[in-house]
Formats: C-alpha cells, structure tokens, sequence
C-alpha cells in the first residue's frame, strides 16, 4: 500500500483587515484556504508529527500577515502567504492558498454596505521554482431578455423540448483565469476582466450556452494580453415560460452545467 | 380535543415577469408564499376536501395574476393576490402573502446583473374589513469602522468582555415596517426608507447595537409619515480583534441579536 | 414614538458537554439561542448600558452551566438557563431559551456516528410567576408510498392538478408540543410522541395532509396526558409522477405548507 | 486560441423510483449529474447545435431508465445511464455520471423515515474502452471522545497550540474508492467499506487526522479486494475545551482539512 497523494491545511480561516487612511477607513475582508504538499508521509503511516505545521498555526500565520499592505489584493496576499509557507517549511513542496473576498461597497467614509452575492477568487500555487496565478469569481448572477436562442440540436426518443428563438438566458458564472505573470495590477485587471465577460453576456447574439460562454473567453484572452487561460463554468438557470413568453417560472435544479477551458 | 389556529397554502412559488417596453425590458422576480386562514375545520377532522382550494391551484393563480401591472411592485401584487383569495373563496377569512423580490441590476437594454445579496420584502394580510401592508428587507447588510462603543453594561460573575470606545459594528439587518395606507409610492418609499436607514446606521456615534437600532427606527418614523411602525431586527456580527485593532476575525456564530418595535 | 416591543439576547450558542462514566462516555451537543426582555428601554433610547448584561456574558454563562447536569436534557437545560437569568438580573421579567440538540448515535463506549438530519427542539419561557415548556423536533423526514389520496377538492378557473387516490406522501414534519409541568421524563417522552406521530403518519389512511396532521396531533394529545398542547407544521414535499406511478421528480419548490394547533 | 477542455450536461436531475413488491415497497431516491464529452468544439465556436443533445433530454432519460431494475444500486445505475449515452450518441467519448443516493430508512411496510444527513455516492466514467467505478459517502459525521491525541508538531513563531494526549476528535468524512471490476454486490460492498471506517475511526489510537485517516483508508484496502484506491477526505471538526476538558465549544471555521489517497 502507498500513499499516491496527500495534503494538508486550514479552510475557511476569516480575515478582515482595516486600513486606517486619514480621512477614510478602507476595509478587506476575506476566507481563505490553505493547502501544503511535501514531505508528510511519516506522520500518516506512523503518526510522526515532527514535520507538521499545525493547522491553527497557519490561521496565525494568515492573522499575522494580515498586518502587511499586500492584504489589499487577494492575489498579492495569497502570493505572500504562499511565499512564507515555502521559506519556512523546507519540507513543503506546495503551497496552495485560495481566497474568497466578500466585497464591501465603501458608503461613508468609515461605513460600508454588503451587497454583493458574488464573491472574487484568487488562487495561488507555489512551489520553489513556479507560481501558478489565478483570479476569479464566484456565483456572479447575469441574465438576458434578448438575444438568445437554442435551435437545430439533436433530438433522440426522450427529447421533448422545443426549439427557441427568443429564451431568457440566465447563469451564475464562476470563472477562473491565470495570469502570466505577477507584474499586474490586480484589481483594475480583475474589474477589467469582470466587464468585458459582462458586456460581451449582454451583447452577444446567443445560438446557446456553449456559444456565449466561447464568445466571453475569446473576448477577454482577445483583450487582457497578461491572460494566458481561462476556464468558465455556467449553469443554465432555466427560466420555464409558464404564459405567452411573459411569465416564468425560474428553477434551480436541474439545471444545464456547460463547462470549457480557453487558452492560447 | 379542538383546532385552536390553522392555516394553510403554498409556499417558495417562484415567478418572473419580463415587460417588453418599446426600447428595454423590466424584469421582475419574487418568490412568493400563500397562506390562508379560514372555514376549514373539517378537512383537518374529517378529511372533507370540499373547501379546500389546491395549493397548486395557488401556484397558478400567482402565474395567472402576474400578467397584470400590480407585479412591478411586491406591495401591489401581494395585494391584489389577498383580494383574489377573499373575492373567489367565501369560506377564506384571511389571506397572508409574502413576497421577497430579488432585484436585479440593469446592465443593458435587454441585460441584468443580480449582484444583491438582500431581498425586497412584502407582506399582506388581508381580511374583509381590514389589510394589513409591510414592507421591508431581510439581509441588508450594513458595517462601520469608526463611532461604535460598548462601555458601562453590566457585569457578573461570567463576565470576561472588556468595555471599547472604537469597535467594528456589523449586522444583517432585518426590518418590515408597516404602512398606514395604501395610497402610496411603494418603491421609491421602500428605496427612502432605506436611505434613511443605511445613513442613520453610518452616521450614529452608537453606544450598543440597541442605541442605533432605534436611532434607525426613530429616522424612519420621524420622516416619513404614511410609517405606522417599524420592527427591526438586527445580529451582531462580531468582528473579533486578533492584532491591535487593525485585524479581525470576523464571525457568524455565536451572535448578538437585537430586536424592537418601534411605533407612534 | 415610542417602543412597544422589545428583547435582546445571544444566538447560535454552540456547546457540547461530555460526560465521562466509568466504562463508556456520554456526549451531549446543542445549538443554543436565549432571549430577555425587560427593563431595557433607556439602552435603546439613551445608550445607557447599566443594565444590559452582555451577551457575550450569555455565552459564558451557558459554557458555565453546562457542568450542570440538566445539560442532558435540552427541557431542563433551557430551564436551568431560564432559572439563572431571572434570579441574577432583576431588570428581567422574561428569558426565552430555545435548545436545539444534535442528536450523536453511540457507536462504541467512546465514539458516536452523527447521521440525523433533524433537531430535538426545547423552548423554555421562563417569568418570575410562571414558566411555559415546550419540546419538539425540527426537519424529521418521513415518506409513505400507499394510502395517501387527495380527492374532492375544490375547483376553479385556475385549478389544474388532478384527483388522485393514491399518491406518495412525504413531509419534513416541525412539531412543538406544550408540556403540563415540569415533572416529566423529558427523554422518554420525547422519543414516546415521536413514535405515535411516526406510528400515525405510517397508519393513517390520509385523505390530504390537514387529515393526516390532525391525526398525529391527535393522537399524541390522546395517549400524553402531559402534553397540553401541540403545533405541527407539514409541508407538502411533492413527488411529482413522470412515468407510470413507478418514477417520480421530489420537488423542494414549491411545496404546500399545512400548519395547526391542536389543543384539549 | 482553442479551447483545452469541454463538457456540457445536466446536473441536480431529482429521481425516485417505488418498486412495488407483493407485501412491501422499495423506495429508491437519488440526485444525478451528468457531464459528456466529445466532439463538441462547433457548438462553443460556431453556434452549431446539430450534435448537441439538449440537457433537457438527459434529464427526461434519466426518467425513462429509472424503471429498469439497475435503478436500485446507484453504481448499476449510473453505469446504466453511462452505457446509454455512449451507445446512442457517436460524438460522446466520455460520460461521467454522478450520483448521490438519499437512503430511506424502512419504518413500515409502506413507509420510511429520512434521518440521516449523510449521502451514499457513485461516481461512473464511462469511455468506449474504459470504465471507472467510484462508490462512496459524503459528510458522514464521527466523533470520538477518548484515544486521540496531537502531540510532537512542529512550532514556529506563529504557533501557539497546546499539545494534547486527549483530546475530542471530530469529522465529516468524505470517502471515494475506485472498484477493481463490475461484478461486485454493490450495497453489501458499500456497507461493508463503511463499517470498516467507522470501526477503524473508533478504535484507533490516533496521533493525528493523517494517523487516522491512513489507518481508515489502509483497513478498507487490506480487507476489500475489490477496492483499488481510497480517497479520504477528513476535515478536523474541532470541538474547543471551554471549561476544564468537559465543556467544549464546536466550531464550523475555521477546521482543519485533511485528505490523501491510499492505492494498492
């Protein structure tokens, strides 16, 4: 018997960070997961754990350096803690740090509204002669009323549905994309990206999920020359039309999943 | 042995309503509930089904009805859906609707995005004689980093928290306020009352969570005058010092939780 | 203006006490919410904390009783708890404590598995001359494939769904029942009026949900003297047929919702 | 550009089968997702749907396949579904199907409780020349209260974790295992695997999560020779000594999370 992989870490560690300015308060806040590869096999196979960071202490570790400016962007913050674990832990292979940032909309200059169902990825994995830097987000909802149609698929004994030329189109999108280096500027990239794949939702003449979904990738590998890939996930939210194309029935299960990864 | 209270009806009824105007659309989205209070003892005691309207006959009558203009509104729609309940069912006393709208962004013409993570409420209960309207949000959230203090409360045995004059204040706010009538602009009231709240809340130099509640409650009343009463409910979400005020572990469990009602 | 209703208190409280006996160990795990109400208006509209203990001090103060041995009942845990606030703070006229147990399965003298899915509920309301307890079960899933109809109903313009006799039957059942007293065996009864519902709902020969409601209410205000009173919540979970009465589509939404409360 | 990688279909597709015996019923309820792959490059670059089988379609297959017999064992029946998909559609060059099984508890001849909170998986891919057989369970809760303890780690600067010899140890196991072959009884295997991790979790003298987790995953191999590969995932539910090693504090965030994959 042997062990063909393993890893090891602390999720779901919260973190909230105020940056006092001096004539407004900034605040980050974030969730984030940690996972380390490396030399562990002693401490499965025989309860060795001369090697084994605790997990509490990588939640130190995330609190700790919360205190550096780098906090300001996931990106920047999962490349310090990914830094740190690897400089420390000669044992450690890998280190693979994901964030989740709950965005806070700025209302006053010491308060804030919470608005945003969606959250921004980052997702770093270092290892001591490579980096792998991926943005994203999760669950960002988006719709159409126009523009989308789903004609000439094929059609077997169980097919019932009909064609379309007028549907709504509705997902919640989670993307991930990776960065070909680290020199950028993460958050104008970031809401950069977010815009173009919005814009090109909303303007694109849709034959089908598959359609819009290449047409947002192209777009953004078209437009932002520090993205080399990226994957997008989209569910087909259905919205059933119960009378005349005016009222619907929204459904969360089943629903459609169309998944694709686009690169160079 | 006897029935002291009963009701019954459908609940989580998901719709959508799109508008096509000449050059954009409207889109609207609720889940809805239905109950219904009335003659019905004896379908719980004998199993007589004979007044007892289908609550999928619910469903269809909220599809139904959301072909008319009442649907842009969740206070008008909820409305016209206790009158249909009264109107057609003599042996109804009482119909109850509640109403959650997710609202969504304009993008485009034609596009949306649904970035909110709190709800629009409504709720109607409507008699005969009598109609009861609220509205409100479930969810809002709302955090400030300067003017909140915790001193001068009350200590025991078990007391271990230390008193602050600079904390984080964060909730989910809850709030339903009641109407005086039904003669009014529900969304641009819903939208002030709002307003109001988030403002209060951001700019209150707070003793407790209790002082801003009802500082936010008291704004409400004292602007606008078709409020009757207002509840809000509102969690502590406790922002934890880890690292000299500068970082936080923010926490969902266990919390604070503030509740009043607020009234002329 | 003025504040016509109020309280204040501590939510998600988790607390898990372990017992050790001589040659196996005992666990008990709940989820805790406590509530006052009292003499707290000048904290809301002056910010004056005197005499509003924190609820931080709530949480340590369930850790501290929780040594007690009531603990390993919810009942009286929530009564010890309610005790305990009314005679330390006499600004309170009422403490409300709602206990949900975690149900763990004894697997060895040491170990426990934890696969309910539902809660063993308690609901103490605690005055200075009077106290009201109630016990209960919180999302208990029970299904029936035979004897369940749904016939006779009324009809109207919207009404679509078809008479049937012979229909699967399934619910997610919330019950809380009042007791007459505190001197009862809170275990023992509570796995007895589960049984009688679970027993009734296998048995009966339904007619509709609001028939098969009344019976189980019914007959555990038959056979414990010792409960008063009891509210069961029902919704209707619906197994649409596809093919044939073998194949069925479960449905979360929408569902009935059928509630009474069945008194002597 | 192109696209690295593709797959489209139907996720959280809702089916439950009644078996109808002479003097008892089945009752069979299970959650599937369905991902194809193949030659579907057109559809995402040009909008050509002719080899597109609708999501809708999948899902009213999953329907008409429920009525075979294969239905009553999640492994038979995604394999089933798995077949299928390949046999029809040409283009497809994978299917993997996804399954989650709702286990009913028997209560009587006609009915069921729901309880547990846990889910028994299958996980099939199917390829014209190669199949792959996963089974396994998802958030089956363990706890222990005696024979662990985490002593030896490493420190840092950062660490402040106490070493302990007893401590409360606490998951919700996710566990996948790959099958050597198709001819193998699949719920008595199931059973089997899942009594081989709890016993072992029981009675393990654990140093660790990892210790622990290798002692489960090698125990399920040693004795099922069936089984090829065992992925575990074993997040560390801590439970936080509150008052003197009796009271403790559970925590959801942040937790531990610890997997490995232990092959022949």
């Amino acid at each position: 018997m042997r062990i063909v992989q393993n890893h090891y870490g602390k999720s779901r560690v919260r973190v909230a960070r105020l940056v006092r300015q001096k004539d407004r308060h900034d605040f980050h806040e974030m969730t984030i997961a940690i996972q380390l590869e490396g030399d562990f096999e002693s401490s499965y196979t025989e309860g060795d754990n001369s090697r084994v960071l605790p997990t509490d202490t990588m939640k130190n570790t995330v609190y700790a350096l919360a205190q550096d400016p780098a906090v300001t962007h996931p990106e920047s913050f999962g490349l310090l803690l990914g830094r740190h674990f690897l400089d420390t832990q000669p044992q450690v292979t890998r280190a693979r740090i994901e964030l989740a940032e709950h965005v806070w909309q700025r209302h006053g200059r010491f308060s804030f509204t919470g608005g945003n169902a969606h959250r921004r990825i980052a997702r770093i994995s270092r290892m001591r002669d490579e980096t792998a830097i991926e943005a994203g987000v999760e669950g960002f909802l988006l719709l159409k009323t126009a523009g989308s149609a789903f004609e000439g698929f094929l059609k077997d004994e169980y097919t019932t549905l009909r064609e379309t030329r007028d549907r709504i189109l509705a997902t919640s999108l989670d993307a991930v994309w990776r960065y070909t280096g680290e020199d950028i500027s993460w958050t104008t990239s970031w809401y950069g990206v977010i815009k173009l794949m919005t814009d090109t939702f909303a303007e694109h003449e849709s034959k089908s999920i598959q359609h819009t979904l290449y047409a947002m990738g192209e777009t953004v590998l078209a437009q932002c020359e520090h993205v080399a890939e990226i994957r997008l996930t989209m569910p087909n939210k259905h919205y059933l039309p119960v009378i005349s194309n005016d009222v619907f029935c929204p459904t969360d299960e089943p629903h459609g999943l169309i998944e694709a990864v686009i690169s160079r």
